[in-house]
């Protein structure tokens, strides 16, 4: 099976770095694109992030092989509604979104017969939009595919392949232990971030302008996760809520014992968790997922 | 008052960042250092931290106008005691102590009758020891000096001009305000980073390699923070006791509530949350607290 033509519906960060993607590296595989705001297709258009930008997802999807949907977790059916009528047969229907298991049923539900293969690239920045998509943004990262029990083998190789080809590395996995397991890397991250930063802005004592000066000593990390996008997010956690309340759980549990540590003086135990932590970060480099150079080498003194 | 010689007691990161920062500024002040760690003295003569590298502190703080304590918060008294007799009597003793009310306690306990007027220099990274100083870190950033209520005008107007030649923007501040301030901006993040990174790192139904593999969803960030200096965090924390415990119940009340939101499917809630911090990251980079390309200039791709 063999990918010649990708059609792109949502044309944000995520749909817009796979279009240039494609370009800046000059695979054989023409782009086509949507996206419901008209003021993004029209961006879209103008920055050159897919090859043709269509007026309905209908038309967007004719004679692909592949349709990603690009769009917030809780739209999927929706997309997936719109792009029933105009696709192929053998196409393989796919999407970046940060949940997989509730994707995977709003998509079945949506395209009964279909073939759906469910993917999550996990790469992204805070920014969101026609404008924020950049053509290295896979390089490196990992891919999630999560294919249902009865999917075509073939079918899953070609979307291995094709996130392959736009320098992604590719993993295999079951959508619930996905969820499971992005609950942790990325879902309770970005929920901490915004009630921390959320936390902050409501304080009385405390004013605003203070919590901004000061930013430095380690806020102003939460304040770019918690810059995502909005309406991704809130979906996130409304599809993925099992794992994320779970996962909450467990980390509402380990922040007491901390709070009793603190509160009964006993350094030991937040000496033994601060040493064990560093060495997460020494892998976290060492497998080259994160920059090594110190605070992730942002500028000094510019 | 004019400071012309500076003394700097433990030569880390922020130590070594300061004798760095006086000889690339060509400042017109001399600056000697001790570090308690032999091989530490070694690495910092050998870098040219500082001018000259004593084997006492009360040799190093000798005709010094302005001896800086850059030890863990916990040290402090400790090395207060070991400057004592060799303290010149006009000098002003300062540190670069994260928490305020409890240092100034014990530098007044250390050191009777001494001119003391503790400061906080909002800046640094995950990094510490020799190695890790560089000339710009405090370039643009904020230092928060909290003078006793009895304190010397012209000493605290030395200090400040000194902070600022180091290009630092100096603000005065109460010490107990401080210390609320600094547990929000600061000291619960750190506190939140270092939990979540050991609540990952501790699961079973999610190995460590997959935490570590798809750490760019967002974990990744969390890990810079908690791999910081064990010691000095652990200081921190026991020494600013009443304010992280105090910014530590909102931040679990405010939790609480958005757990509660995500049990309840109540996505306007979490929209509304996740929409108002990213005004607040807007505020960070206008005002130049932090870096305004995506993903802090992480490099993608490389």
């Amino acid at each position: 099976m063999s990918i010649t033509r990708v059609a792109i519906i949502g044309l944000g960060l995520l749909g817009g770095s796979i279009g240039l993607a494609v370009k800046a590296r000059g695979l054989a595989i023409a782009t086509t694109g949507w996206d419901l705001d008209a003021a993004v297709r029209e961006r879209a258009a103008a920055r050159g992030l897919v090859g043709e930008v269509h007026e309905s997802a209908e038309d967007a999807v004719a004679h692909a092989d592949l349709v990603i949907l690009c769009v917030p977790v809780g739209a999927m059916g929706d997309a997936a509604r719109r792009i029933a009528p105009g696709l192929a047969p053998h196409a393989i229907v796919s999407d970046v979104g940060s949940s997989k298991a509730a994707v995977a049923e709003a998509l079945a539900a949506a395209l009964p017969g279909a073939c759906i293969i469910p993917a999550h690239p996990v790469a992204g920045t805070e920014q969101s939009g026609p404008e924020a998509g950049f053509a290295t943004l896979f390089a490196g990262r990992w891919c999630i595919i999560t294919p249902p029990e009865d999917a075509d083998p073939a079918a899953v190789e070609a979307l291995s392949e094709f996130w392959t080809a736009l320098g992604s590395k590719v993993e295999l996995m079951d959508a619930a232990h996905h969820d499971l397991v992005l609950a942790v890397t990325s879902h309770i991250p970005h929920l901490i971030a915004y009630t921390i930063v959320g936390t902050a802005s409501d304080l009385e004592d405390v004013t605003q302008s203070e919590v901004i000066k000061y930013s430095a000593g380690g806020f102003r990390d939460f304040t770019r996760i918690a810059a995502s996008d909005p309406v991704m997010w809130r979906d996130v956690f409304l599809t993925n809520k099992g794992a994320v309340l779970e996962m909450l759980g467990r980390f509402t549990e380990d922040l007491t014992a901390l709070q009793r540590a603190i509160r009964s003086g006993d350094g030991d135990t937040l000496f033994d968790l601060f040493t064990r932590t560093r060495a997460i970060r020494r892998q976290v480099v060492e497998q080259g997922q994160d920059d090594e150079r110190p605070d992730f080498g942002r500028e000094h003194g510019a």
